[in-house]
């Protein structure tokens, strides 16, 4: 029998890249309510109150949109030797890169789709200034009553061609449990959802339908209360951003959610997912029909049909 | 640098004791919520909704209250293994018992304040009925809307005469990480806060002031939203249900908390955490002072006196 | 300056007729928290735990679906004299009932398409037997924790063929003051809200599409929190109630809605209007245009197509 | 019989004087959440969102704390007038004002306590400058996503020698109703909650037992949802607000609360009364012994001791 992996810690940090720098940052802190923590060059280093590390976003201008690149925090540098060697054996290893204002040395990948995550052990942790720092000294940073004031990061979904070439690389490279999954008529992978804790999820994967690589769906930030998602939305709707689905319940993991674009067109997401947790060690992973998911969310949302086509950067028609 | 352990993968179960049954089965299923889920002797099986395990509370009739024993669940066989090698190795083991209607063998062992564990693997997972089968195929159960209806069991809290000692051998014998602990001006442990996975803490053990051994402080069970637990107080009142103190929000690991007791006198808890978890692999153990405790609650409530006296079973006065 | 009218209370109750009575009673009862407080003939008389009168729901087996009936509440027995001698002067009155088990005498009106209305001023106040007092002596009924637990009846939704006919005719027969309306391109009018309090309406016209008259489109009860929203959600798809819409925010009102069918068809509504009311004496209509309803719901949810065509009863088709 | 008065339509202002004007101003706007809508001489005029007029709060920098007036508005002219006689015919009346920034001429009169109250009929409805405008056209202003982000004003608590006189006057005066009171075991009135339309209380009295006159007790806004009351707990701890007591729910009236003293003393309330609404107009007043006072909340908490003793402004010891 052979032991569950508990080399990599947790979902640390997303880069994503923006063309409309100014109004990106200026959703992100005064809309979404992250704070900045950090610049360097292009990019601006923000994080949610919550989160341990000096950041959890890191929002660099570019030419484009999308993903440049994700990383995940090791539990250990002995750890992070391990998930090294194994994503060598695999030939996707990228090399060592000596890290940036948010952290030390870390190893970076590719995915099968191409998709370029880095692991690292040694991090910094937020030292929040006198004008930050909170009430509770359990808590990263003071709550910031502006915007949505969003927690912490919880996941990320990407697009893949091939998810099942994910379904398979994510545990080997990672030692993520799959805890759900669509698996359509024709046998192929829908979408597959993937696990390194006790969060139901920190990364996913759905099927890009343009036939692209490298693209990404969404960035989360989780709130404490559905509540505060239901207040999100008004605070979207009185700052003219642009809904594209929610607040509704997702069948598939239970997750409370929103869905709205940032103002270079990268989807992002606010949600809650209750105090549901995947305890078990050996979960075992659930699978949803195309029959089952034709059913629409869990309270009959019918999924929007941008869902399925929206991805960042956007693709170019010949 | 040592290596964090993963070895236990949660908090299982608790077995309760009662010496009135009938009340407080009636209190854990019509106002509390929980399904039986099987019968065994002078023992009642109860399970939250989404408890994946076949029960987390056994209630059993006895002359007294307090708890028998606390079950948890490590993460594989070999992980099983070593953790009874390092509590063998303190002397502190007891054996193995063939398990009972809820899960296999499991190795028993003492607290150094005579409470008494078990570690399992083997286990049984909850089985729905047709008429408890959940709309949604990634819950253990449908959602009984009955009562308070909790969503599963969160952690437990004991007494302990020399809670420094507990510090010591929890992550020895369980590979707990403390999360949260009071250190008085005496230099003495006040209290200290544990978790074996990414919930803040599984256990939480305070100081005995009456000076026994073995006691219990109470067992808390997780809710959606904090909303939840302000509903819960009106069921509780409308029950008769004598609610010792909240809802409010601790200062301590912030919970959202409401505490009770049910008809034989033992305390119970509804909890909410919002979304906060403990991700750090390497998370630095928060130290509150005597004079940070004596500000109360988070919110200002002064901690209620019988907080610190009442523990079940009472103890006989000389 | 003409004075606002203060001669009608509040919406009474509503008596809804079905063709499946199980079934439906159970809904009511079971699912949606009501209690049963009286029988006679073929009605059962139903209430939310605050309504303080007898009955707010009364369900009376048919051979079809629909609303049988109206009832307001006068503010007095000389404001009650006042509304009928305006209604008699419209030629639209019925004549006196002797009222039933829930009230004494009521006079009888139809509206424009037809609905029957009838107004009392002499009542009966629940009296809550021994298992249904409630703890706090300001409530009518102790909370029952049971399915949904609805708090109080809300308001009514009716379906006319001439809107703008109804939209007349309310003013001056029930005082009742226009808080909202849809005015379409071509004129007419597409819907209508009123109230005779505070609340922002108890009331509500739109459009019968299908050319029939005296339909009924639902009945509403209001839950505290927007959250018991979210979970009545859950509770109808545990029980295979079909959710119609939502949750979601009404850009209209701003109502917080969730619409279900009840077994026999007729459309049931849960909501939460926040701490919104309509306070001024002086309100100023708010009218929609029929591009500002093409937008959908307040956060982008497209208006179901059901919502414009089910009323119940059917219509028969040739 | 006689009929239920409606002269009166609601709470419109109340105007706090402060001797830390900027801390004051600072502490509304920042955190409570409300909107600076105009300014003259020593007063800042303050609204929340959906507060449909000019201002509701009158913030007055002056050498000591306390309310300099409250103000109603009438349900017409012809119903300010009847007003008027009945005051005068008290002889309390003490003649019009023109009126301020925020609405037309005014009578002004004194409770028996001295507290000044004014009446006025016309008003200044708040037009939205171009920043403020809202998303959705039935609401007065855009939701500031700012701090606590109250809703609307609620209501207002003076203190009172003599809360026996007050319970007959406002009856007279007003036309107000009395939803509830305390009456002491020596017959004497503890406290009166008075409503002029369908909110449950718009002004509450409590005794004033440092034996002054004139006294304020707190002013109160609404906000839609008790977890705002739970999030507006920790914004005041972030901030350095001292918080009173609180959030728990009163048995008096059940509203959820949470109060605070804003920096210049006064005490400020936020609260939420769910769906709870008063639509019997011959609503019979409950009235609580000393017995049913002495259990303290409705879920338990103490009053706690300041509640009674604290009120502005302070009083000065000989």
């Amino acid at each position: 029998m052979s032991e569950p992996v508990f080399d990599v810690a947790h979902l640390g940090h997303v880069e994503l890249l923006t063309n409309k720098p100014e109004a990106s940052l200026d959703f992100f802190t005064r809309i979404f309510g992250l704070t900045e923590s950090g610049r360097e060059e292009d990019s601006v280093y923000l994080r949610a109150y919550d989160d341990y590390e000096f950041h959890t976003l890191k929002l660099t201008a570019s030419k484009t949109t999308g993903m440049r690149h994700v990383g995940y925090r090791a539990t250990s540098r002995q750890a992070l030797a391990r998930r090294i060697a194994a994503i060598e054996q695999m030939g996707l290893g990228m090399g060592w890169t000596d890290g940036d204002l948010g952290h030390g040395p870390a190893y970076q990948f590719r995915d099968p789709d191409q998709h370029v995550f880095e692991l690292y052990y040694d991090t910094r942790r937020y030292e929040a200034p006198p004008q930050e720092r909170p009430a509770l000294k359990n808590q990263a940073q003071k709550f910031p009553a502006r915007g949505i004031a969003t927690r912490r990061i919880d996941h990320l979904n990407l697009l893949a061609n091939d998810v099942a070439a994910i379904r398979d690389f994510m545990p080997k490279a990672m030692g993520s449990r799959i805890t759900e999954q669509i698996v359509l008529d024709d046998r192929s992978v829908g979408g597959c959802w993937f696990t390194v804790n006790n969060k139901s999820y920190d990364i996913a994967y759905t099927r890009d339908h343009a036939g692209a690589n490298g693209r990404f769906h969404h960035v989360t930030y989780a709130v404490d209360q559905r509540e505060h998602i239901l207040q999100a939305a008004d605070i979207f709707l009185e700052n003219g951003i642009p809904i594209e689905t929610g607040p509704h319940k997702h069948a598939i993991q239970q997750t409370f959610f929103l869905y709205v674009f940032e103002p270079a067109g990268n989807r992002v997401e606010v949600a809650n997912a209750g105090a549901r947790l995947i305890l078990a060690p050996d979960w075992q992973t659930i699978t949803w029909t195309e029959a089952e998911r034709s059913k629409g969310q869990a309270w009959g949302l019918k999924t929007i049909e941008s869902f399925h086509t929206h991805g960042t950067p956007p693709v170019a028609h010949a």
